[in-house]
């Protein structure tokens, strides 16, 4: 079974994946990531012209790009790779913040880890931003909506509900 | 409205808040992460004596220790703090890995990120050990537990379904 | 002469000077960071409503206060310290930005490194923003404007022009 | 307006820019800052054989360097780059220290970011080196010299005054 | 004689070499660490079934991988490089842990320092992990074994005693 | 067995000890790294004026003074500490580099893995200073020399030959 993983060699060792002899190729993964709010949230992000929300999303969109950037000091195993882009999207949706996180790279492994960790480091910073009002925000859930690139070719996932 | 934000001053301008004045006391949190697993994922983490279960979660374990001690540089607003204490404990739990991340530490704010950031990362490596086999793990609910010490005293949440 | 600089020893070896016998207090240090602009970037920032203004200086504000958090990385000799606030502060005066960066600590050094260190990263944050406009922003004067507490006491500086 | 500001998308929300489908080229960058000093500090400088002005640039020196190479982590919507030189040249003129770096690599975007970075760490190191003399040092101009490589063509400044 | 050593000018002045010009190729390098275990250490890793053997040797083997990784951030004047694998391997044998790791990329310049830090945190990682019964334990020695690729060709070394 | 391992629990799950209760106090470390040199290394460190000696020795000590900073986020299980003093003194004898790293903080654990850190690092440094002449540079001895501080009190090891 363990030879399946291939983070692991056959003794359960640890290994960062030999990708030397794989092609570089164009690659991008999109991942999303969930924030739900209790009421008092959501009613500080939502009274209107003079609330937080520009300014909350606003950190939580930088704070998850730099963490696209930092993906391989976090996962242990991940590879360094020379990310060609970010994106991170996040919208207030009824009672819940949706955070979508797009990377890119020109390399020889995919960017999934890369793009949840960008969705997942931008809602550990919504929660942190509004904390102060409430500790009931509950992350999730985090999940893969696509990648493309790479030989197994193009992953579509359906997002989990809500 | 915005006031009630700690993070952000009344311009809507972010800030790490002063925290100068408040004594320092020890302090601790506790937060969960659960991953839910597709089937081919939980047969491989069973497959018994020699399964891949024990090295998966140890790897895990130590990204999430590691993370706790990064939350600051990953989260813009957090105080730099010197954690005194991290245990990341994982299991199997039928379909799911249930993680509970506890840190502690002495100082003049919470360890809630701390705890809410090992939690997350040592998700997130769960998850890239276990890539090769399929893309269908959701990570999901991320949530604190409990938090002791400072002036607002302990909070104790219940747990998110599953 | 050598003696004077306590960075470097009778030799002139650099070391991280021994402050283990200096007791902790409670110490500030503001700084100043000048952007000046040239008019295609002021034009673009004083658009109006639609101006990017609010999000460029936003951006930068945010790399500062993570800035202020890794002086002891960026600067070799620089001890690490438990920050316990920082704001920065930035306006668009005539045809300039000023920067202002106030930190805060509780230890047995002083902070000025770590306000000169927010305001340049945030200075050069703007210029990164800005720089598909035009190559002509420069960067200066950067100096201190006034730190507390220490044996030394409080210092304040005059700003120079602009 | 805003759409000229590439950091930028039509609503605001700062992103990394993304350079997928720009070939990579030679490309190097070359900046400059300029660290003021008082006359305490161009004294010990100044001090013959014996003077700290050797080992204080040579720290400063290596603080640039090192600095460039993290110049993705402190900027937050730079890409990460294959750096593949790093020079950075510290004199001490008159009464200031001119600094100059010249960063190169090979990849979509330019350098320009990693240049102006190692130029402003190693002007603050230099302060951090003198700081113990006085705090009248003053840092600027920080500015762009040159650029060559990329669509745009090569861009050379003309330094300012002093 | 100072020409010879390519990370400092003709004048001492520290630099990070300029490779740009070099065409990338692949490229491995592999090295040796040994920690000298007291006898107190090798009953604790001898001690059969319930021993921590593997624990220990698993985490030092995943801060081994990690600090491959980061090698550009502690040795100055390293080139950061996209690392394509990274193996480190531990073994008890007799009273001492060998280490041996292995770390490949595509690049203008050699991996070696690359190999040579992981193998030497992952037999810090070891020291810590036994310095609870002893701090006998000595690392060394530690050196390189064999390298691949670039311009000069392969070269094999013959490992040190013990 | 496994319990006398403070980084291991009962299961062998790794873990960053609980020192909440440890009272503060002052604590130093000292450690030993070796580097062994080839002849064509110590012909060209021994050259005379105009030899590389000073400035290869300079970078070396300050690239360990910023590794023992970094000793957290290095080795896996170590708490962040804030130290308060770095020396790192690097001399050539006979045909090796001698390398002593002393390092202060006030804290509840030893300081131990960050002197060993920096000599390791510094010792690192020696050898990419120096490749480029050859790769029959040795590291080792790495070991412990003197700690204080803390509950065990002193400790003092007698340096192994040579």
């Amino acid at each position: 079974m363990k030879s399946q993983l291939s983070h692991l060699d056959a003794d359960g060792a640890a290994r960062m994946v030999d990708v030397s002899t794989k092609a570089p190729s164009a690659r991008s993964a999109s991942a999303r990531a969930v924030v739900a709010l209790p009421p008092v949230c959501v009613r500080s992000l939502r009274a209107g012209p003079g609330s937080p929300k520009g300014d909350v999303l606003q950190v939580a969109r930088i704070a998850g790009i730099q963490a696209a950037k930092r993906t391989h000091e976090l996962i242990p195993l991940c590879h360094p790779l020379a990310i060609t882009g970010v994106a991170v999207d996040l919208r207030l949706v009824a009672a819940r913040i949706e955070i979508l996180a797009t990377v890119r790279c020109a390399g020889p492994t995919g960017v999934e880890m890369e793009a949840l960790t960008a969705a997942s480091v931008a809602a550990l910073t919504v929660y942190d931003m509004l904390k102060a009002l409430s500790h009931d925000l509950v992350i999730g859930p985090v999940e893969l909506l696509e990648k493309t690139g790479g030989k197994s070719g193009a992953i579509r996932r359906r997002r989990s509900a809500p």
